[in-house]
């Protein structure tokens, strides 16, 4: 391949250098490694992806990925129906999942208010959050929005729709992560752990 | 999905980050963003794989991956054919295309002599080098091995068995830091490397 002529080669490491966390560079990288590994790598992801672009869809409950209508977590009698926690996007339901912390069910909204993207609680999945909260008789919600602006914007917007719901409503804590250095974080989140200090 | 059971779309995640440069957090972005995006993103991804899993092969002549059996670096006449650089591998050969400073062929040995992985001359892309040099009354060869000891003793050898043949043989000089990869460099890097050769 004459490496600034295009073609089918060059349009797959295009295609792979567009993928979030990956540059030109590593999709060469990773081009030549599934051509060095055709049967062991390239096909089983071929096939993989094949696999899973008809069959995934949004879980009709919370809105995760998965195979079925209703996700795994949504089917699994173990986990408690009574308690939700409302996350932002998939990845997210996913990083708390792998964190092994919560074994209750999840609700994906799909994004949070934003003004600049001029997105409304319409483009959210909310009326859905509402049906789940009065069919399941849900007792506890946790707001797991992320700790920027649209995402605690969209918290006190739902806590301002639920407010008359008999509903225990909580957010994830705010202060220093765990392992962190002092010296390496913004000024905001030490303003924040000083002023929810805890008494030991 | 529950995070933790097996399934389609784990299995998924795995195969994505076990490909060079990636490793379980960003497998998942990239599974999340291409399931965001199927039509758009993972249909063109499957498509150009499948496009290339069995067209592509090493070129013939020189080793490097084309859609032809001969390259369409061999086959472009306005290269020069009478000065060949010898590269590692097809991500060393791509690296200097890239940086366009070379406007002769390309030799690719497929790796170099190691004690330790067991790879001798016999492993390594050497006959062909040598048939070429004959049939094309090749004038001049540049050693771009890579810059460890690995490289460097193939370069050594390549000499070695190359030194009855009427040829000025040259390696890249100054400019590539030691125990560095040539797929690493900036293309300044890789420049003043073919300018500075030297003659063994």
């Amino acid at each position: 391949m004459a490496y600034n002529k295009d073609n089918d080669l060059k349009n797959l490491i295009k295609l792979f250098a567009k993928l979030p966390s990956l540059g030109p560079r590593s999709a060469r990288r990773i081009v030549l490694h599934l051509l060095d590994n055709r049967q062991t790598v390239m096909l089983p992801l071929i096939k993989g992806m094949q696999n899973i672009i008809e069959k995934i869809n949004h879980c009709q409950s919370c809105g995760n990925w998965d195979v079925g209508k209703i996700c795994e977590i949504c089917l699994d009698p173990k986990r408690d129906n009574k308690i939700i926690c409302v996350v932002e996007t998939v990845a997210d339901l996913w990083a708390i999942e792998k964190g092994e912390v919560f074994t209750g069910k999840y609700h994906v909204l799909g994004g949070t208010l934003s003004a600049i993207d001029g997105k409304g609680p319409e483009d959210l999945n909310i009326d859905k959050l509402l049906s789940r909260i009065k069919d399941n008789q849900v007792q506890e919600l946790i707001l797991a929005t992320n700790s920027t602006i649209e995402g605690q914007t969209t918290a006190y917007y739902l806590v301002e729709v639920l407010k008359d719901l008999n509903l225990k409503i909580s957010k994830l804590a705010s202060g220093i992560p765990v392992g962190s250095e002092l010296d390496y974080l913004d000024e905001g989140t030490l303003g924040i752990a000083f002023k929810l200090r805890n008494n030991f």
